[in-house]
This record gives structure tokens, sequence and C-alpha cells, in this order.
């Protein structure tokens, strides 16, 4: 059987490094074509693999005594902490090539510069924070960027729908993944002068499978399996569609709580996990060589588990992921 | 008593120039200090305040045979169709000092145009259509802009702010107005090329009450009165948030239909009705000389009646709305 090899940087999380190796044995233990290298401090890692029983000769360990956080100047922190877990992690997926991809619950920032840095595109793209989230009519939808891009031109739009749709195939391997635009309108005519010049392009883009304009109110309905924004409208998105859901989660346990209607907390609970999007995964860095996954800082062993999955997954769809964007 | 009298353009409106009528109708039995001036089909008008036994002694009727629609170009339908009900509404409101504002229900494009063509103010600034919507702890935010200018300077977000922190002095009788600027953190270095431009703007104009940057999690909790963004970020924020309540209530209709548990549907009704933010006024036209309100194309008699009540309640608080911006 081949194996796959999957790097977790385990430092940098709110939860401790103990935690993420926790949860990268989890995925080991349900994926036998799975094998990992845990960065860190190998007495931690160490520890936790005895105590979990884990199958050594499918674990690699690489020490590293620094941590990054989210104290350290992203910009800055790649150079004055070389001997960082993530440094350390970044530097062996780029060098190795039984090495398929990376997950890390650190900093966002110099997750994404070290990625820029260390696995770079021929084309040396502006980097995408890609999300996957639930769509209301069933399966997922990819929203690019969320938040790594600030200010886009249309041209980089379009390479995040290139990056999106890649990375759907590999993912969910959909032939032609439909490629939706954010706009304040389902009209061409709509949008911001940027958004308005990235419809022309990606009209004109005969690779893409583009459906035109979605409105804010239907970004995660599933009439695309790509949404495509800068950085700056893809982070209101998310943040606004956590907002609300919190919102309307409050609302229903205050009124569970005066009406004395216990049903409402079963209902409650549903409604937790299904909107709790941080849970269900992490980012993904697209627009570099191998798939890096940014797990959510607050992530829990369920989470690392399944994000640890999923590299696994697009490493088994698609062996390599370069070259497809 | 003095008394106000509120221009209603009973045309364009989804549901007829009828239920516009009784919506104003109902406004004027409400507050004794109203006053109307109707402008549409003077048969209809007539027949609809004979039937609601309305006191003709507050009502004044202008006719109009023409009606801008939503199929009307914006830019050119003021120009066309000079006989319009739209077009003699705001050339009255113009003209005459005893008109306090207006309310119309059709098209928002040729609302915005008129408005800036016959309201201008003596800066002649980029207009905004503000939305005030209840705020997660109380109160009420106003979102400005929503998206009557898509592509904004800093300036004009500066200016946005101003408008925005009148108009909720005027409207809710606020002394200082907490102004803040959407982006996609809470630190003044997050933010796209304008947003962080804006946030040093609102931050050196020392007649605002800025308190910094709000994150879309957090754009209708109420740690801001006024929340500052583009028309394309604005739209955003209102159609996600009406996308997300929209998807859990349906969620919750299909659990109640599953599990039979009809007390759930109690639970939907409540939700639709505080969610349904369409039906609870319009947006607002600020940087004009009066003020303006853009009812829900969809509005029934009681939206019409409750921006009826707005209008009042802005004249009442402030007489002069022009000169505050």
């Amino acid at each position: 059987m081949k194996k796959y090899k999957v790097v977790i940087d385990v430092c940098g999380s709110d939860k401790g490094p103990e935690m993420m190796v926790r949860g990268a044995l989890a995925a080991l233990s349900e994926h036998e074509e799975l094998e990992l290298l845990l960065v860190g401090d190998r007495e931690v890692i160490d520890g936790v693999c005895r105590e979990g029983g884990a199958d050594m000769e499918r674990v690699e360990i690489l020490h590293a005594e620094e941590v990054i956080t989210n104290y350290d100047s992203p910009a800055t922190a790649l150079f004055e902490k070389r001997n960082s877990s993530l440094v350390k992690a970044l530097a062996a997926l780029s060098s190795r090539e039984d090495l398929v991809g990376l997950v890390n619950a650190g900093s966002t920032g110099a997750l994404i510069a070290g990625s820029m840095r260390y696995l770079p595109t021929e084309e040396r793209v502006r980097p995408a924070l890609a999300a996957t989230l639930p769509a209301e009519k069933g399966g997922f939808v990819c929203l690019v960027d969320t938040g790594a891009t600030i200010d886009c031109g249309a041209q980089t739009l379009l390479h995040f729908a290139r990056l999106g749709s890649a990375f759907m195939k590999d993912m969910y391997k959909l032939d032609s993944p439909r490629v939706g635009l954010l706009s304040n309108g389902r009209e061409e005519t709509k949008g911001n002068k940027v958004v308005k010049e990235a419809h022309a392009l990606l009209r004109a883009e005969e690779s893409l499978n583009f459906v035109g304009n979605i409105e804010g109110t239907n970004a995660l309905s599933g009439d695309c399996d790509v949404l495509v924004c800068d950085g700056f409208a893809g982070n209101q998105v998310l943040k606004v569609t956590e907002g609300t859901a919190r919102r309307i989660i409050t609302d229903i346990v205050k009124i569970a709580k005066s009406t004395g209607n216990e049903s409402y907390m079963a209902l409650v609970a549903t409604l937790m996990a299904k909107y709790d999007f941080n849970s269900l995964g992490g980012g993904i860095i697209l627009g570099v060589r191998k798939p890096v996954i940014k797990a959510h800082g607050a992530s829990n062993e369920e989470s690392i588990k399944n994000v640890t999955g999923m590299i696994l997954n697009l490493a088994q769809n698609k062996e390599a992921f370069a070259g497809r964007v």
C-alpha cells in the first residue's frame, strides 16, 4: 500500500502540543495509508505517542526547540526563529518528496508567509486562504480568499478562481466546479470596479465553469462550488455568517429559558454543531506547491484529525498538487 | 400644534398604490401632528381615502399620470418621465418649505439619483443609503452605506461617518453616536487600503466618537451606533445576515417537521418576525437636504406606516435636517 506522510507542526495551538499530537494519532488510527512527521518538542511528542500506544513505525519526530506565536511578527518570525517548529516543518515539506502536506494551528500570518517562501509556485502569485464551508443545498462551497490577500486586482481574483476550481477538483473530485463571483447583485453590471473587471475576465476564461455573480444572500447556498472574492469581502462573509448564527442561537437559548421549553435546548445543540464552522476544518492555503492547512487556533483533537484526513485525501486524489494551477 | 407634512410617492411598490395610501393613512391616524401629500393617480388615492374615512383636511393629493418602474433606467428615467409621481414628489419636496420628507417604495436607483438632483447639499457629496437595523444588545445600528456608493475612497467613508452620526443624533437623540469602521480585524493595521486610510481620518476627526474597527462577527452586535463601510461591503453585511437567518430558520422548520415538535414552529414565527429586516423600515438616503426613505418594494401597510413615522420623528427631532452634515 502506498503511504502518505503528513507533516504536523504541533506548536502554536491554543490547546497545546499534546492535543495536536493526539489529534494526529487519531487520524493515524483511522487511515492505514497515513504516516506522520510530528514537529515540535521531542519529549512531549514522544510521551503522548507512548501513552497513546502509537505505531511508531508510521511516526517520525522532528525536534524543534522554538515556537512562533501570535505575538511574533509574521514578517520577521521566519528569519528570527530559524529553529522554530514552523520553519523546520516547512523546510522539510519543501525539500522532501515523501511529505505530502502540512497542518498547523498557530499564527496564520507566519504560516502564509512561510508557505509562500518555502513552497512557491513558478507563477509566484498572491496567496489565498480558502475555506470549505457546508452549503445549504448540500456539499461544500470553497470560499476564496478569506483573508490572505486583502487588496486584490481583477487578475488576482481570476487567479483565485483557478486555484479554487483546481482545489475542488482535487478535494471533492468535481469534474467542472461552478465558479461564482461575490457581488452586490446578480447582474454583470453590479459590483465594484475590480469585481466588474473580474467578471469580464472570468466570463472570458474558457477553462472555468463561471456561473456569474452571487449575492451575499446566497454566498453559502450552494449555487456555486467556488465563491471568489477578495480577502476583505471573504472575511466579512465568514464573520457575518458566524455572528448571525451566534446571535440567533443565543436568542433561542433565551427563549428556551423564558418559556421553560427544554426541547429548544436540543435544537440549540444541533444548530451549534452545524454552524460552528471553526471546528469543521481550517483554511487551506492555495497557490503553493503542496497543501497547507491552517487549523483554527481553538481546534480540538477531532478537528486536527479531520484536517489531517483532508491533506491525505488531497494527496490521494491528486498526487501532485502543483501543476494544476 | 405644529404640523409636519410628509410626501408619499404611492407608485412603484410591489403591492400597488392602494396599499401605499392605506399605510400612509394608518400613520395619519397614529400621529396627530402628521399631514400627507400623496402623489400618484388622483382617482385611486381619492378612492382609498374616502373608503378609509381619512381626514381630508390633513391630506393633499398631487396628481401624476406617469410611473417610474424598476424597468426604467435610473439614469434617464428622471428626464424621460417628467410627469412621473417620483419627479413630481421630489420637485415638490425641493421647492416647498412645508414638506419635511419623502417615502417611496419603487426604484432605488431612480430615487437616489432623483434625491441627489432635487435635494443636493452644498457639499454635493456621494450619496449613502443607510439602514437602521436592530442591534443584538438593544437599540439600533445605522449601517452606512448599504449600496448607494459601491466604490468609495477614504474621504467618502469619513463623510458617511459624519452623515450616519448626524442621522443617529436626529433619529434617536443620541448625544455622541459611537462610530465603528467595518474591517477584517480590530487592530488599526487591519483593513484594505481604503479602510486603513479611513481609519486614520476617522481617528483624527474630533467631531466624531470613533470607537475603532468592527469585525463582521460584531457588525450588528451594538458595539457601535454607526457602522461605516462602502456600499459593496454594506450590501454583504445586509445580505449575508439575511441569508444566514433564512438558512437557520429553514433548518428549524425541517427539524420541526422531522421531529413533529410543534413548539418549534412558534420559535420559527418569532425568529422570522425578528430577522425579517426588510419589513422593519427601509433605507434612508443620507447626504441630501431632506430625509428620503426608500421603503422595500415588498413593503406592506405596517412598514409604510412605520417609515412615515420615521420621517415625522426625524423632522420633529431636528427641524432642519440640512446643515448638520
